[in-house]
């Protein structure tokens, strides 16, 4: 089977690997239909993390099942399926209270890849999502938005969740990356009737305000803050998206909202040191983490996608085929698409 | 009028000062009845905090209206009322988000001291919590619990609140001083099932049993954290409350929880920098910070110590007149008391 794989720092490429196969009984393996490219993997290819090489790559996919192992039951071959970048098993404390991200009986194999024609997907019966029909019963636009929720929007939304947004909340967002314009869609979704978007680029101030945002922030830093309490009569945002992670962008996060509102983060801390008395005398609550792929597909944003309440696939604004993987890794890298579409499969 | 006075660091006496008065509309001044010693006076009592002295101490208390501004309609001379060491305006976006402990309208004057005969209260009309009746109507153990609802239960509340204790949770209390044991109340109250109070001292694991605990841990680090696990299968804890403040206490804290787990911080914060990755990348949640007096005590607080639900009077094991007030912080300091009572008035 044909797999993108990361050669060295800078290069990944299309290569024939063994066909994926079942390993365990919790095992699927899918037909990969299409996957993309995560902005948390530009960080080995631009060798600023270490991941070894040669390696499988890619953790978002939609696909079909083609076998399943003997104990999973909840899916079977056939079935059009998204595949989380999360392997929650559904039964251990983490999975039980909706934080599988961090499933007590997931083990990583990092020589498993989304990107490529097939895909061994570890805890299968509970962590896949199941999607309505086939492939061929949706329209091109569906395909990309049902693809973010392998991670991208299920990611945004998990900020927005964590951040505890609710009706009628005002929203700072911080980051116009894909995670971030997903976050704006989830702002919305959860009823926010205020979302101001952190975001200098053109191209991204238009989808942020087409999915949702009302107010467009290009400054930083401390400019950025006073901007925000200017925005909101001084009172400063209910609750706060972290969808960046680096120092600047997560200082500014904690010091717009109002007493008692949460930041919620999604974005890679970059900083692992705070100063968390500032929260303190405050009030301002710290959350986030791991997205729960499974439990917001199945509990709000497959029927959104399905109802054409939202349309996350829009971050998609390049699309490319296996064969040329190093070109969607550059379009990111060189920040000429939001996200990096690959088509696989029909 | 009558009240304490901090001298200098390890000294505190009652003192002649002019009677309180009514030097702005919004402020009420009260007789007080009776008043008390918190753990966070100990910080100036032994020098290390600095505070402005002489200086009027104190920040506990129940009493009588004396006297209104002329904006305040809420409360008239005479009621009997809760006066909460928070100074809610009750119409800002920290007010109105119930987050009045950091009312953007409260400008805190370092003289008024609630120990003492007579207290000019700021920000009377929304803050202060009216009591049926009068003190003479109630017994002197009920007159305790309303007492607590100025500060140490409220406060513990805080912990559980922004923990986001539930019906059903397990939940860990570390600390078991009095905030600790209102910690221990509160979670119960919100419904908690299981209730690990961390407590190596005798008579503080009774009343922590008394008021809810189902289990006690005397270890403390490390080991306070095997003991959790251990405790709950190896799944960790729902929620924690966080009521000491210290390093080592925190540390444990965000480690006892399950993932997506909050940590609600009462304790003020010993040390500012923490390695917040370390909650990242378990979704453990922090919040906290100053208490909501007035609203809890308005939504659920009042109404539990009324009908008996509750007795956070408990935590009052030692009691002291004014001119004895140096006794008071001495046996706190000494550990003593849980926490010391000074009876000021009928």
């Amino acid at each position: 089977m044909k797999t993108a794989v990361f050669v060295e720092p800078g290069k990944v490429e299309a290569r024939e690997l063994p066909k994926a196969t079942i390993k365990q009984p919790t095992d699927a393996v899918l037909r990969i239909v299409r996957a993309c490219v995560c902005g948390s993997d530009l960080w080995w290819f631009r060798g600023i993390s270490d991941r070894k090489h040669p390696s499988a790559v890619g953790h978002e996919a939609i696909g079909v099942v083609e076998s399943v192992g003997d104990e999973v039951t909840h899916v079977k071959p056939g079935d059009f399926v998204i595949a989380p970048f999360t392997h929650g098993c559904g039964h251990c404390a983490a999975c039980l209270a909706g934080f599988e991200g961090n499933c007590l009986n997931n083990h990583p194999d990092e020589m498993v890849g989304y990107q490529g024609e097939y895909l061994r997907f570890t805890n299968a019966d509970w962590s896949l999502v199941k999607v309505p029909g086939q492939p061929s019963d949706y329209t091109d636009a569906q395909l990309n938005d049902l693809l973010t929720l392998s991670d991208v929007m299920a990611t945004g939304y998990h900020a927005a969740a964590t951040a505890e947004v609710k009706q009628g909340d005002t929203v700072v967002v911080m980051g116009d990356g894909a995670v971030g314009l997903c976050g704006v869609i989830s702002a919305k979704l959860r009823g926010a009737s205020r979302i101001i978007a952190m975001s200098r680029h053109a191209d991204r101030q238009a989808l942020a305000k087409e999915f949702g945002a009302t107010d467009i922030i290009a400054e930083r830093g401390d400019e950025a803050v006073k901007k925000v309490f200017e925005l909101t009569d001084g009172k400063g945002a209910d609750a706060v998206l972290e969808c960046v992670g680096t120092e600047q962008s997560v200082d500014t996060a904690v010091k717009v909202g109002r007493p008692g509102a949460v930041v919620g983060r999604v974005g890679v801390p970059q900083k692992a040191e705070m100063n968390t008395n500032d929260l303190f005398w405050r009030n301002i609550g710290l959350r986030g983490g791991i997205a729960s792929v499974t439990t917001y597909d199945r509990e709000v944003l497959l029927d959104a996608v399905l109802n054409g309440q939202i349309h996350p696939g829009k971050v998609f604004t390049k699309r490319f085929d296996l064969d040329h993987v190093q070109a969607a890794y550059e379009a990111m890298d060189k920040r000429e698409a939001i996200k990096s579409l690959l088509i696989i499969a029909d």
